[in-house]
């Protein structure tokens, strides 16, 4: 059995940011020699995630508005309803946030898209789709923050 | 270490539709001879999802409807406070549709399930609990789209 | 290839439940000898869910109150227009709960939270970030309730 590790390290120069890495992982593989196998993506913080979807500058821009309706900054919301039965939208704040940190939002983000995916390798490449691409979503970034990628096969 | 892959394309009669491939990941494994390992089941498409879980119509019933309240067809909303603080819901157009394409809700059901899982292998079989079944659920079918299933092990 | 496969039984008092498991996911890589590979954790019931996240307690309760937001227990809701184009928030009752179940918002979660992750194994240890911890989620407790670790690398 083979296996090759190797760990990024991202500085996103914004808080939120996504990173096409589909590049490095196929460069580990090909440097481990791996012909068949898996490799694993995976951030090593909280508050980021890695997805495989589709490099279109557009569905990125809804992913990234579309996550802030399910898991909003800052605080979210409930529905509730009141004692006439009607409908009642309640605010809530993070109790993440009496730690200090303000990026609860960020772990739920995380939480919804996964921190990890695994590419199968199969003659020596990434056995992806068409439009599989590998990216890195960093939600509290501006500092370092590291993710792993290994390779184990033959 | 032994590996298997095998490649299955699904061509679904409805846009949606929900397939239990157990079976299918299960003869892989066999005829891999594997006995202690892992098997990955990964959709090659971004608009299609790898899910676990019980085959129960009403609760297939539920995930879809609620899927879609999650991640609406066509249009999707954000709930945002006006000028006095009054809850408005607003409604936008998904940005990935100015591509031409229609289906903004396919990826974004695709991201809150997942494209894939790993099953365990133990003992040449699969190492699931009693009502675990391993389905591929398709969100914008009707055209020829792959998966994949990599078993590795010993 | 080295192999090692340890399964957990839960019985939690509380019908929901967080339980930190790094420390048995860790031990099950040590007994195992494996220097380099990778660990699966997968929860083997479809009402329990597998988190890698941050062990704090506020942070906890964010998670838990706003999984009952997305996918509530009882009946969900979603927002329909009526024919004048209002908003309309309608409830729904789950289907799977026909059946004579009542956990239908517990499958929804294992759905949104996955019932997996696999933890890359570097020099014999977890290689977690600094603030990554394993959980085992409970949805659906007070019974007992299986989980599998399965190791394998070199």
């Amino acid at each position: 059995m083979k296996c090759a590790t190797e760990h990024l390290t991202f500085n996103t120069k914004r808080r939120r940011e996504m990173v096409r890495i589909t590049e490095e992982v196929r460069r580990v593989v090909a440097r481990s020699g791996i012909q068949e196998g898996m490799v694993l993506v995976s951030a090593m913080h909280i508050t980021a995630a890695v997805w495989v979807n589709d490099d279109e500058p557009g569905l990125h821009d809804d992913v990234s508005h579309w996550l802030d309706a399910l898991a909003p900054p800052g605080r979210y919301w409930t529905k509730e309803s009141d004692a006439d039965g009607a409908m009642q939208i309640r605010h809530h704040d993070y109790r993440h946030h009496r730690t200090g940190e303000d990026n609860a939002d960020a772990h739920l983000k995380n939480l919804l898209i996964g921190h990890q995916v695994i590419v199968p390798v199969t003659k020596g490449n990434l056995d992806l789709g068409p439009w599989q691409q590998v990216f890195y979503m960093e939600f509290d970034g501006q500092r370092p923050k590291r993710l792993v990628i290994k390779a184990i096969g033959e």
